[in-house]
Parts: structure tokens; sequence; C-alpha cells
């Protein structure tokens, strides 16, 4: 199985669809591109799954949730994750890895979405069944890189455009 | 003069008091801290400035501003700079290394008001007087990064007293 | 126990004595501070692991260490970590976030030390005992921000006689 | 003029062929790919300088050596700058946004090359004719991003053969 299968297998069986995140990458890019389809998001999302620093820090996210989650992480550690200490920022620090792939413009949609959680990052955050701390924040970081991308498109769109005319 | 008054004067020529940045951190903090005093974060402000790191960050930003302004930066760059183009990331790169000066928890406070500009940000962001395309960031990092003071602060406070009893 | 001897106790099961990343400090700082003494590099690596988040940071990353050692991380991820494969970077995305504490000067000496590793770095980096994909790179983490911790407090000396001269 | 082609000549006006950056990416990356060619080196980092964010971010870094060196910079910092004071992090901040383009696997090779300087990076250090205290940064930011794509480029095509065979 090539990693990005296994990567999408892992979201599915967390509770995050590609096109759950697909959802937030629309409401964020949304407001600069009025023609923006939600299937264009998927195809963003997709092209973000596939670079290989991210499927490594999602995947090593989503093993930390689990990790805790079934208790195979010792001490102090396992509390401050499992509660989602508000000064831990492990789980930030992965996710803005992710949200800036396609430039600093990705930082800011990754911190907004933090503080104002949206669709499947609300689910995610308030669900008590499982640990989450990592794959809200890894899905915050996707569905930015995805806008982020859109917008360089947008862009080189644009410019095209003036050269031609 | 001291570097530090330097930069509080440069803010003053500027359109920016210490309180105005000290009300933006108020408003990120005060969720979390009920007891928080706007006063507090006034001197969490001033802690923030007198750190080397964001004094040199600080200046760099007001310089690009003003020289811009003054008509000094040739070629494409300028015009990049005054008309704060979306995908231009280097405010928002110098606001995250002010923003994360206290840790990674910093980050979100600042992508969080840059989408929902308040107080003094939001004048800065729509006066036509001036080129504000650095300074609005730098007051959101300078605000995210008092803001993850206090929160750490806090933090201390209650584990010390977890100790005692 | 208080979180800070939980890591040093952690640090010492998995070889690393403080002593060790203090002659790493010492190593990087010595060109720039002719009076430097081991000892102050101690004390700046002891400063370093009081800061909340590079507790947590190191903790996380000696977790996963551990974890995959033990065959607790499944999939994928556990050879890609194991093997230290050269494009996973989440171990070098924690060590940064230490590195910088003390603002991005701490960034070169981070990247110096990775690629020119030397003392308990070397060490860590050839046994073949443990897995040390994220250790290796936590300790040039410390290491880097006790140094610019060190570079720091120099600095602000220097300026105090200037001031009284 | 498009932006790509007013980079080349303001690196070329400062004393940088493309060529020059290319050697350095060589010199990075040669230990692991031993069929590299300087020719690869060189596509990677014409490709490197087709971004957006870096383009904008070596335009702004290239500005502030030029606008000290002008005297248009005014108080503290244009002498910080010019002096490239040891604890100034902006020209190390900027460039680093550009080395990790390819993800964090660039970290390590910017700070290696920034202790370490080499080729064009060591001319630019030690001229005395211009301030070069961005463009050696700026230099070793593009270099090692440039490294980081090909050393992807090499694992994509490993994999693709072990698919096949
Ligand atoms: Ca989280
Ligand atoms: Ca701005
Ligand atoms: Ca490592
Ligand atoms: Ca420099």
């Amino acid at each position: 199985m090539k990693l990005k299968e296994e990567i999408i297998n892992k979201l599915q069986a967390r509770g995050v669809e590609l096109s759950d995140i697909a959802e937030v990458a629309y409401h964020l890019q949304k407001p600069y591109s009025k023609d923006l389809k939600l299937e264009d998001c998927l195809v963003a999302v997709k092209h973000v799954l596939e670079k290989r620093e991210v499927q490594y820090t999602v995947l090593t996210g989503i093993a930390l949730d689990i990790l805790v989650e079934e208790e195979k992480v010792e001490g102090a550690l396992a509390k401050i994750i499992r509660e989602d200490e508000p000064l831990y920022g492990v789980d930030e620090s992965l996710a803005l890895a992710i949200a800036n792939i396609y430039g600093s413009v990705g930082f800011t949609s990754f911190g907004y979405l933090d503080k104002d959680k949206m669709g499947i990052m609300k689910e995610l955050d308030t669900t008590k069944e499982q640990v989450n701390t990592f794959l809200d924040d890894l899905v915050a970081g996707v569905a930015s890189a995805a806008s982020a991308k859109i917008a360089h498109q947008n862009k080189n769109k644009e410019l095209d455009e003036a050269e031609i005319s």
C-alpha cells in the first residue's frame, strides 16, 4: 500500500474524510475566490497529501493520539496530551509545518481555524470517544495548506491574464 | 537613547501606543484569565519589547513601511508592499518570530488576529494615510507574545498552588 | 516529581547527562566568548530545561523514540523513524522549536550540529542499541538554545559596560 | 519584465550568478547523490526562484541591504544591519522561510552553510564593498531549498524503482 492510501485510511478510521477537510479549505478560501467550488478544494487537499513532508507529519500526529488513547505513552506526557493542555504546543508545531508548505500565507489561516473551530474540527474537538489532540490541528494544517495552494493558483492565473491582455 | 525607547517612540510616531497593544492582548487572553486586568497586559507588552530579538524585528518592519511610504524602495517590491499583496508573507514571517518568543502557543493567537482584526489593528488596516503593511502584523505579534507570557505565568501560579496544597 | 526532574531522569535513562549537553553548548559558544566556562554552559542548559515549551517537546520526542523501540508504533511510520529516513523532518521540527526559544540565532547552531555531529551527538548517532532519531536532535536543540542564551547575556553585559563607561 | 528576471538581474548586480548558488547546492547534496551534476543543481535553483514566496523574500532582503548601503535606513537599525550584529536574526528568519519551502529538511543545510561559509558565500561575507547582511543568507536559503528539492526527487525515483521491480 502506498503511503498516501495508508494516510487516507488512517484519517477515515479516526473519523475524517478528505471531503471534510475540503469543506474547511472551502470556508477559508471562499471569501477570496468567488468562483471556488468544493471540488477544487478536494483536488487541492489531495495535492497537499501527496507531499512527503505532510505525509510523515500526519502519520506522526495520528500515531501520538492513538498511543495516548491506548495508554502506551507513560508519565506526565500522557495526561498532557490527553487533556490537550493549553500550553502544549507540539500539535500546533506539527500542523504549522504542514500549513506553511506553500509559504507563510498558510500561517494565518491555521491560527484562525484554531480559534474558530468549524465543521469537522468542531466535531473532533468535542467528541469524548477518542483523543484528537493532534488530529484537529492536522486537519487545520492540511486545510490551510490547500487554501494557500488555491490562492497561489489564482494569483498565477491573474498574472497570466494580465500578460496576455 | 536606549533601543527600547527608540522603538516606543517609533510606534507612537506611527500611531500605536503601548496601551493599544495591551488592549489587543487583553482581548486575546481575557477568556482564559477571568481576573485579568489591562494593567497586567501593559506590563507583559513592556516585557516583550525588552527582548532584543523583538526589538530588532519591530525596527526592521517599521523601517520597511516607512521606506515604501517615502518611495525609497524600488521596482516591483514597492508596489507589492504598498498594496499589501495577499501572497506577500514577509510581514507575517517577521510577526510570527515575535509571536512565538514564548513558545508555539503564540502562533494561533497571531493567526486569529490577522483574520479578525480588532482595535488598533483595524485602524491601521483601514487608514490610507500611511503604509502599515508590516505595522499591523507587528502589533499582532507583540500582543500574541504578551498574551502567551500571561498564559505561562498563570500556569506557573497554578502549579505552585497545586504543590503547596 | 516535578516535570524537570522527570526529564533529567529520562535523558539519563537514554544515555544523556546534562553535562554532555553543556559540552556541546560550550563547543558552539566558545569561539565567541573567550572566558566561557563549562559551568556557565551547564547553568544555561538547566535554564533551557525550565521552559515548559522545551519540557513538553523533549518528552514528546523521547516518547516517540521509545515507542518505536518497543514496537508500539504501527505501519510505515515505525520503519521511517527507526531508520531515521533522511526526508523525515519531524525530529528537526521539534528540535527547532527548542533551538529558537531565545530567538532565531539558535537556528544556525542547530543546523550546524546536525551536519557536524560532536560529542554525545556522535555517540547517539552511531549506537545500534536504541532508537535515537529524536534524541540526537533534541540534544542539539537544547545545546543551541543554551548557546543562544549565553550569547544574549554577553551582549547585555557588553551594552551595560558601554553605558557605564 | 517578469519578477523572476528582475530577481536574477538584482542578484547579478549584487555579484551573485545563479551558477554560484548552484555550486553551493551541489556541495550540499553531492554526498547523498553520487551521480549529481552541477547542471541538475542549476535547474533546481531556477525552480526555487519560480516560487512567489521565494521571490518576495529575496527582493525584500536585497532591498534592505541596498537601503542600508545607500544610508536610507535611519537610527540604530542601520548600524545593526551594516555590522551584521550577531544577535540580529531577521536575515536568518527570511532565509529560513526560503530554505524550508520543500520541508524541514532544508533547515539543517541552511544552518550548516551559515557556520561553514563556502564559495560565493565566503566572498559575500568578506567583501567590504557592499552590505551583504541579507544576501549571504538568501543565497544559503535558495541553495538549501534547491538541495532539498533534489533530495525529494531522488527519493521519489527510488520509490518508483522499488515499485517496478
Ligand atoms: Ca490540539
Ligand atoms: Ca500585513
Ligand atoms: Ca534525527
Ligand atoms: Ca547574515
